[in-house]
């Protein structure tokens, strides 16, 4: 079964998160959206390996404190079905560099429902702003449309 | 990048997990090992239904009440990676079968770690059994032998 397993992390300062405007990617099922650093795990990694490669690779900043807050299950007619390991990391060194992939910006996070990015994404932003514990969230797309999710295994 | 991915369920009643002795199946990585029921992920699964659909196939019964209590990183020099997630099943409902991939039994869990099964399973079992809150554990092999564990991304 081909399945993609990725991480998205959230560096957070304060009141923002650094999120990733991913404009310079061709053929990017993300292109244009807003969306956390990370990507897709390498052969061997656990989840936090490949969140601290991916900060590394996409921020030039070496992760110090984090805190692995739920898995995504990204269901969707179109594409593979994704596993997307959430972080939120609030403790980094390093100097932050220029990123390969869309251009960084700190972005406070009560704006950072009005930015483009996928409607499900919005679902478990606010169970990170709400300090869910560990969370596992199923988000079923038809093409771009959330049709149906699940926290924890139950309807909601 | 090829990865399994599966679920591992330990049905608890008292004091006692549901265990699977893997002797029916042939070329079963597992063959001899008392595990706990589960299985691999088929497509647009979430951990949940996956764990849902495990249970109900190799024992007959439907979880109703369940914890979701880690990830287990198995790396290894002979096998793909395999992420295993783990749940505790505390309810359920129907009768039980006879399972086509082992004799299920129940066995005290004190008794547990005294049972043929991989090093590395003791090491997430007694982390049930210490109620840890939701881990991520990454095991790595050289053949069956265990040469190296992180426990949320740091050595222990």
């Amino acid at each position: 079964m081909t399945v993609k397993q990725n991480t998205l992390c959230y560096l957070e300062r304060g009141d923002s998160y650094l999120m990733l405007h991913r404009v310079k990617k061709q053929n990017d099922a993300n292109k244009d959206k807003w969306i956390g650093v990370g990507g897709g795990f390498e052969a061997g990694e656990s989840p936090e390996d490949c969140m601290k490669r991916e900060i590394l690779e996409e921020t030039g900043f070496t992760a110090k404190e984090w805190r692995y807050r739920g898995i995504v299950t990204f269901a969707s007619d179109i594409y593979p079905t994704e596993y997307m390991h959430l972080f939120t990391v609030t403790d980094w060194e390093g100097e932050q560099k220029v990123c390969d992939e869309g251009d960084l910006a700190w972005i406070k996070k009560e704006d950072l429902l009005s930015l483009p990015m996928w409607e499900g994404d919005k679902i478990f932003l606010k169970l990170l702003e709400k300090d869910a514990p560990f969370f596992s969230l199923k988000l079923c797309y038809e093409g771009s449309k959330l049709v149906y999710h699940e926290l924890n295994g139950k309807a909601e």
